[in-house]
Formats: C-alpha cells, sequence, structure tokens
C-alpha cells in the first residue's frame, strides 16, 4: 500500500522483447551490452549488428545472436566474414551497409557504441529512421550536439546516455522539473595520474596510462581519461542532453568511482546516482528504459563500500579542463575540431609520436588555426574534422623530435 | 532544449500561494517552518496555528502572522492567550482547538509537527478533512501507520515526509516505479555515542545525550538519536510511507549528515540524496512539493564536504535496533506500545530517573507484558498508549533505585 502514489510512474506493459541494434559490437561497450542481452532474452531481442573490422569476434557473435542482418565498416573485412558465417543473418559492408544495419526496420532502440567522429553518419541515420539511441559515443554530441538534439526533437526519438555519468544524472532528474536543475556534477575518477606530479607527467608512457584504477573500458577512452579530456567531452554531451549552461556543469574528482555523477536543484538539495564502476548497469537503464530489472549488473554493498572522497580536480596538471568551456563559447565546428585533435593525439601518444602533454598542446593549436564554422550543416562537421585532424597530424609530425 | 523530455514533469502552474496550518508551531519544527515561509511569502500563507502550551512565543508568533485561527492544546495557556493577543485571529484551546485548526477550510496543507502520540488526534481529523499532511510527527505514524495510511488513501491525501530521512527516499522515489526498489537505506549520524563503549553509556549523563554532532533539534528527538530508537521510529515510518518491508530497511551509521538516505532499485542502481543537515530543506520540500524553488535552504559545496563515510551500526552497544522488526513482526498495537513506552523512559531518562540502558531496558520489559491488538482501531491505539505508559511508569519506578 502506498499512500503518496504521485511519486510513482505506471509500469509499461511490456510483453514483448525490445528489438535492438547494436553499433559497434565488437568494441567493450558492444561487448557488454551483449551480456545485458543476454541476461534478460525476455526483454532484449538484437536484431543487428555492427562493428568496424574486428570479422572473428564478430562471425562468432553472429553465430550466437543470429541478428537479422549485420554489418562491418570495412569493405575487406565484410567480404571475409561473408565466408565464415553461415545461416539466415543479412551480411553487408561499407558505410552504407553500418547506415543499414542502423536504419533496421525491426528495431525500435539503436545502440550507437562505434569509437570516435565514425559514430556521427549512422547515429544520425538512426534518428531520422525513428529510432530511440542509446548513445554511447560521446564524441557524436561533441561533434555535433546541435544538429543530434535537433534531429532527434523533430524525429521524437529519446537520446538515452550510456556513459555512467549522465545514466546518472538522468537517474536524478527522472521525475524533476527541467528549469529547478542549478547544477550537474559529473564525477571523476581522476584516473591513473590523479597524484602524479606534472614533471612526471612530461615523459609518462602509454602503458602507464592505461592501467585505470576503477573502471575497464577501451583504450581511447582510457587516456581521455587519464588526460581528463573524457571530461570535457562529458561536459559537452551534459549541455546537449541535459540543455544545462556550461557555466553549470562542473568536475568533481571522486576517486572511488561509486557516486557516478549528482544534480543540485535549485531548492539546494543534491540527489546522486551511486554503484559499483560496471557499464552494465547504465547499458541496462538505457536499453531496457524506462523499466528497471534485475539482470546482470552486480550490487553495491553500502556496509562496506568505504570512505567516498571528493576534490576539486587540478586544471594546472590537466590544462585540459579549461577545453570545454572554450569551445563552448567559441561554438560552431570548435567542439568538433577539439575531438578531432583530441583522437589524432591520442593515436600519436598511444603510438609514442607525442608525449602526454602533446594531447593538449595539439588541441590548443588546432584550436589556434581552427577556421569555426558557426552554424555547422553536416557538411561543415564533416570539413571541421578532416581539418582538424590535418592540421593536428601536422603539428605531430613537426613537434614529434621533441620526445 | 532537451532532448529527453520524458524524464522531466510539467511545472504546475502555481499564482496563489499555498495555505497552510502548523501544528506544533513552537517546537523546533514548527519554528523552521515558519522560516520557510518567511522567505517565500509568494508561495505559503500561514492561516493556522497550534501549539501545546508556551504562550509567549505563541503570542509573538500570532502578533507576526496574523493567522486566521490558532490554538493551544493547555487550555489554561490558552486561556492567558487571549488576554496577550489582539487582531483578527480566532483563539481556541484544548484538544478540540487544536482540531478546528487541523480541519481549517481555508488550508490545504497541514504540517504535523506535535510532540509524540499527542499528533496523532489532530492528523486524523486534518486527514478527514482533505488536507494533505506534512508529516513531522513520525510517532503518529509508528502508532497508528495503518489506520493513518489507510485513511489518507480514501480520502486521497497526500502524506509527505518531512523527516530528511524520508524525505530523501522520497525525493529518490519521484519518477521510479514503487515495484523497483529493493532497498531503503536510512543513514544515521550515529549520535553523540557512536564511538562511547558500551560501559561509560551505562552511567552517561543526560546533558551529554543532548549534544548531537551534526543536527539541531529537540530534546526528545536527541535522546532518540543518541540511543538509536530514532531510527526504529524512522523505519516503521518508512515502512508506512513507502510500503517495503522492514527486512528490506537497513539502518546505516553515515557521520557526517550530508546523504539523508538512500534507496536501491532492482537493477542495482543506488541513488542518494544530499544536502547540509538543516531541516529547512525537507520542511520546503514537504511544503511546496510537487514545486523545488530556492527560498531558505543553504547549499551544499560538495568540492570542500570532504570525505564521507559509512558504517554499519552496532546493535550490541544499541540494542534498540533489534525492536522495529520485533514489534513489526508482533503488529497491531506493539509499534505504538513501544513508542508510548520510549516517550516515558525519555522522560525519565532527561529527569535522571532511569540510566541510558533504562530506555531499551523499560521498552523491552513493557513489550513483554504488552496485551496486543491484532487489528486496532483508533480506540485500541489511545488504550495501547496508555497501558504501555503506564507499565513504563512503574517499570521505571521500580528500578529507580538502579542508578
Amino acid at each position: 500500500m502506498t499512500s503518496t502514489p504521485e511519486l510513482f510512474l505506471p509500469r509499461p506493459t511490456c510483453n514483448q522483447p525490445k528489438s535492438i541494434v547494436i553499433l559497434g559490437s565488437t568494441g567493450s561497450i558492444g561487448r557488454q551490452a551483449l551480456e545485458v542481452a543476454k541476461a534478460r532474452p525476455d526483454l532484449l531481442r538484437v536484431v543487428g549488428l555492427a562493428a568496424h573490422s574486428n570479422t572473428e569476434l564478430f562471425a562468432a557473435q553472429i553465430a550466437e545472436w543470429r541478428p537479422q542482418v549485420a554489418a562491418l565498416w570495412d569493405e575487406d573485412a565484410a567480404q571475409r566474414l561473408r565466408s565464415m558465417v553461415s545461416g539466415s543473418t543479412k551480411i553487408l559492408g561499407g558505410s552504407g551497409g553500418v547506415e543499414e544495419v542502423a536504419t533496421w526496420p525491426q528495431s525500435t532502440l539503436v545502440l550507437g557504441a562505434m569509437l570516435g567522429a565514425a559514430g556521427l553518419g549512422p547515429t544520425m541515420a538512426a534518428i531520422r529512421a525513428g529510432k530511440d539511441i542509446a548513445i554511447a559515443n560521446k564524441e557524436t554530441l561533441v561533434a555535433a550536439g546541435q544538429i543530434v538534439t535537433v534531429e532527434a526533437r523533430e524525429h521524437g526519438v529519446a537520446l538515452l546516455p550510456v556513459d555512467s555519468e549522465h545514466s546518472a544524472i538522468a537517474q536524478c532528474l527522472r521525475g524533476e522539473e527541467s528549469r529547478s536543475v542549478t547544477r550537474l556534477t559529473i564525477t571523476a575518477s581522476g584516473g591513473p595520474f590523479v597524484d602524479t606530479p606534472r614533471s612526471e607527467l612530461e615523459t609518462v608512457s602509454p602503458e602507464r596510462a592505461l592501467k585505470h584504477p576503477t573502471w575497464a573500458m577501451g583504450r581511447k577512452i582510457t587516456i581521455d581519461s587519464a588526460s581528463l579530456m573524457n571530461k570535457v567531452l562529458e561536459s559537452i554531451e551534459a549541455y546537449w542532453l541535459f540543455d544545462v549552461p556550461m557555466e553549470q556543469i562542473d568536475v568533481l574528482v571522486h576517486r572511488q568511482s561509486i557516486v557516478h555523477s549528482l544534480v543540485t536543484f535549485c531548492d539546494n538539495s543534491v540527489k546522486a546516482q551511486l554503484g559499483v564502476p560496471d557499464m552494465r548497469l547504465p547499458i541496462q537503464w538505457a536499453l531496457l528504459h524506462p523499466e528497471r530489472v534485475s539482470g546482470s549488473p552486480p550490487p553495491l554493498d553500502l556496509f562496506s563500500m568505504g570512505p567516498l572522497s571528493f576534490e576539486k580536480p587540478d586544471a594546472e596538471r590537466f590544462p585540459s579542463l579549461n577545453f570545454g568551456r572554450e569551445v563552448m563559447q567559441m561554438g560552431g565546428t570548435a567542439p568538433c575540431a577539439m575531438n578531432a585533435a583530441n583522437e589524432v593525439a591520442v593515436e600519436a601518444f598511444l603510438a609514442r609520436r607525442t608525449g602526454f602533454y602533446g594531447i593538449t598542446n595539439c588541441i590548443a593549436a588546432v584550436l589556434e588555426r581552427h577556421e569555426n564554422v558557426k552554424r555547422p550543416a553536416l557538411d561543415d562537421i564533416a570539413d571541421a574534422d578532416a581539418q582538424a585532424r590535418r592540421i593536428a597530424d601536422e603539428w605531430i609530425t613537426r613537434n614529434s623530435s621533441v620526445i
């Protein structure tokens, strides 16, 4: 018996499993999404898969899941795949093939978990086909936030965050009025270098940067986590998802990665979402929204979780923290250029072609030379991305002797 | 621009301030409720006040707020009051007078903040008159939870928690489905004796028990906080407000009193509400529900709040913790008897007629002799209350030589 029934939403009746498509199924998020689906076959049915070029894993996924359609972005890999799989799955290749998966008529929700800027095209195609989007590719919103959110609104599709921070914020916002929100506070584990002095960071190796203290993630996002660029991308993502000014979005270092983010309201009440650091929780939340069910996410033991600490991040050691407000003030294609420069610089860092601070220096150099387009169309985004990558490449080549 | 509009509730249009009645206006909660109302005269209008017997303060409140009606429970005090106030406020006395205030036609919400079991009658009268109840008197729900919640449902009135813990839970539940809740975790500062050994507690003075580390509250609730009986009462209150089985309600020691309580959902996601320990926040939340507005609650600085700790409470030093599940298993009038015995024992402890463990020993003795009525009507509740008080008094008198 409940005496405050207005607190609760009615339970949706759900007799049919939700049909979903996973873009980026061989990546870290994609694989965990399949685990989530495996735990609840009564609620989730995988009808389409797409990936970049990992044929072996992709072939195994097709054999296990028997989706209606599957595509590899890499045409040659798709060609090899055709000889590896049997069964009724339609096998496609190239960006056109991935878009066909993204817009597959039988799906109602698309998980966008392709790496980097490559996710933009298929995500836009899915939105225009009226699919709800579980958005794990933050670069899509960073590069083209305005276009994506306007199209999502026009096509009446939900953009459901998969990042643990944005999932936390969305969970805290449920049932609240948008205008009562005064601050979003994105938590950061601080990454592997939370206590590393600047002098040491100047010569730190990619191997050390890849050792994340709390989260098991892909390589690109783990480096972004070490440089705190991840938090810049997440702040911009939050801006577009939740319509809160950048000045009201903070980053808070919370080493334990238990509190995934917080929302402050105008009455100075703060809500937070907590959980073990495991991506299956936010993935499940997005895939099954608005239903919560038991499934693969493991429990958090409140009695033994130990003390939780909170600190201001150090913008001197992590100069990336300043980029967020800077590029959002510039607007237009500046966030896209920052994101492209970061992708190039992270690759260069992993290949030992630049140092840890080469990442932020490269981004700063690209932003300085960026020809900003104030109200970009999708083509302008693509141009800005290409231009930024070219400038970043040149900068890396010119400065690679430094390390 | 918001791309996930289904997350947000529509903003209620509110041109008229809400007319409210405060029962217990001279107490700690009542005085802070008036501060909340003072900060937002555009949203809250005080039309009725009631208190026990503090004529001086009550007369000053009438002079300041000019309510339409005001009553003192104590008839003699009401008589004195009549000669102290001028103006158009209708002055009443006795339990009948308080009930007239509780049911005053011009109000839409009644804040029930009378001390102890005395709050039951007026609260029931207000519910039957169709008033929404901001419930600060947890003893009402402990003693008569079934009757109160059934009547509230029948009369379509909301029971809005004012306790910071229950306010936190209600805030975390907003927008969620009731059946997705798997656990409520009520936080406890641990009180002044969180680290005091049992041997020392046996002879501890009322003065030390009244020194609460984080909350400024009334005397009765401060002692309940020291014995952790407060958490037992709150667990039972949560049971009735949120319809969660007692086995799924935990108490968690959190010394900083920043996290006011937590809710765990079936997907292992946990939501928490945080804020500075200041009752004006949950009071405002209840009085203005479902609106959040800026007002008197002070902000929480997430950057400087320091580490937050969480520990299992010690049921050996605080044997009261076992009463919750015990009396809820007994059901019927047992929780009422426990509550009445606690009130008597706390008074005796404050008067140095019993020791700190005299409180729990007295309650245990009363429960042992309690003649339980399984499906009580209001009269049975009153009888159980009186019987328990008599037994508790006898027990205190018989055992007072012990200290």
